[in-house]
């Protein structure tokens, strides 16, 4: 079984599928949180290092970082950001951005073994960031699709995931530094979203032999109770392989889920994990998690 | 993919993978139940009417009827409940005893197509109850465990179901009328009890094309918050192939569970039914399930 190790400055961070489901927080992005944008911009970063903090108290084993704000200075508002986090909390990062200059930055910026997130199969991309993966000695998120777009076709993806390995190799990028995201679509618009995904994710894990990795947030886009339709579909998407996702571990509903799922996939040893979270009261209340949430919002 | 029918008077339901999950309402059972069981063996049975009605309105599509009380006339008893229930529902039953008396007497009193709970690999269960399964035409959960007991070699117990199906198809039962239990362990005492079934239920779908059912509350026997454990582990088993499991609808965690596992498997056309049990806010609030529990305990 493949593993991927990651690190901040004092941790080390394995991904795999012999070891417990790695949650990385998907907090820190302003896409979508007008506040927080709008800070970034003015150089406040005081919500980032609060989101920074309650993540990974929540659980969160490392941090996503994105700045993607129109208009601003990317580049320069992600490396600031990134030193931040890594102030605050002793979590390797994740580097989150479709500008290439802005990774770039995010890379140098970054202390440890950080994640690139992420490179699509797209040519002009693959041929401007993996030689940045090599250099940085980093690992990376493929992405299944390329100039063409997303296909509905898992096949078609996974076939697209096949390059991108292909390719990391052909720089001398191991395995174990590619995590393949398998793009989760919305299954409220595409109903064999979740199949098509469970079926890329057995096919990496067996025939390509990497790890996974995805965004869960967007499968309930639309749907009303989203955090149980997220907490359901990690679960289902662990048992089919996945080893890692950037979702929210302040969402109690999805923590909660990925913690069972960790149970049943043989990863808690003892149950202890899950014993020590349902005992606490104030950690883990036995139904529906207010007052975790209730204290997260603060 | 292999369907499996079962039907009351009225109704028919669907067992297979390309159909909704279907949930087994497994309140009728007296075994932990003192008040019941003391009911029951008076003749009293306005509470398992009343636990049918409830579990059907909660969506249980059929109900599992158990009379399994020390010292009393158990085959009596459990044809007579199984009469009831099927004068005060329409959905199918599923005959649960472990004594063939019992079960023969059940066979008799049921309306339809009903469901035979259960055989093992035991040779004289098998020589005893097959015949009988094909003489009433009805289905059966044939349970992977013989003679020599449990094995926790999964391996074991699929071979141990696919003696079973080989020995109905000598009896001329087809695939279509066998539901595979691959028998769930407590995960607090068997680490491994999870991926155990898990590979199980692949095995029994993928290479002897019969469908699958379980007894889901054992798996979280001992340890805290039962509810997500169980709902999670649903969850992860229907990814793995399971398609059908003896479980509580009143439990609203469980449902929910179930529904969502439903929707990332492509069973919930565009999400309808989870749409509208999560818009009636006196069906499925959207935090806990809170009000649906209260109103189910009445």
């Amino acid at each position: 079984m493949t593993t991927t190790i990651l690190s901040s400055k004092t941790k080390e961070v394995i991904i795999g599928a012999g070891h417990p489901f790695v949650i990385i927080g998907e907090r820190i992005n302003p896409t979508g949180r007008k506040l927080l944008a709008t800070e970034m911009s003015a150089g406040d970063f005081s919500r980032v290092k609060a989101d920074a903090r309650a993540q990974v108290q929540a659980g969160a084993q490392m941090l996503d970082v994105n700045a993607g704000i129109p208009l601003v200075d990317e580049p320069a508002i992600l490396a600031q950001a990134i030193k931040l986090v890594q102030e605050v909390t002793d979590v390797p990062v994740s580097i989150d951005s479709s500008i290439i200059e802005a990774l770039e930055q995010g890379l140098a910026a970054a202390v440890g073994k950080p994640l690139l997130n992420s490179i699509t199969g797209e040519e002009e991309r693959l041929a401007r960031l993996l030689p940045l993966v090599k250099k940085y000695g980093c690992a990376f998120i493929g992405i299944s699709n390329d100039e063409s777009g997303i296909s509905e076709d898992p096949d078609v993806r996974f076939a697209m995931a096949q390059k991108i390995v292909q390719r990391a190799q052909d720089y001398g990028i191991p395995k174990s530094d590619i995590l393949i995201d398998p793009l989760v679509m919305p299954i409220g618009a595409m109903r064999q979203a979740g199949q098509a995904v469970f079926r890329i994710l057995r096919r990496c894990r067996d025939e390509l032999e990497v790890n996974t990795c995805c965004g869960a947030s967007n499968v309930s886009f639309g749907l009303p109770s989203r955090p149980v339709l997220n907490g359901t579909f990690l679960a289902m998407a662990i048992a089919n392989g996945l080893t890692c996702a950037i979702t929210n571990p302040l969402e109690e509903t999805i923590k909660r889920a990925i913690m069972a799922a960790d149970v049943f996939m043989g990863h808690d040893e003892n149950c202890m994990t899950w014993i020590q979270a349902n005992r606490d009261p104030t950690a883990a209340p036995t139904e529906g998690g207010r007052r975790e949430r209730r204290r997260a919002q603060h």
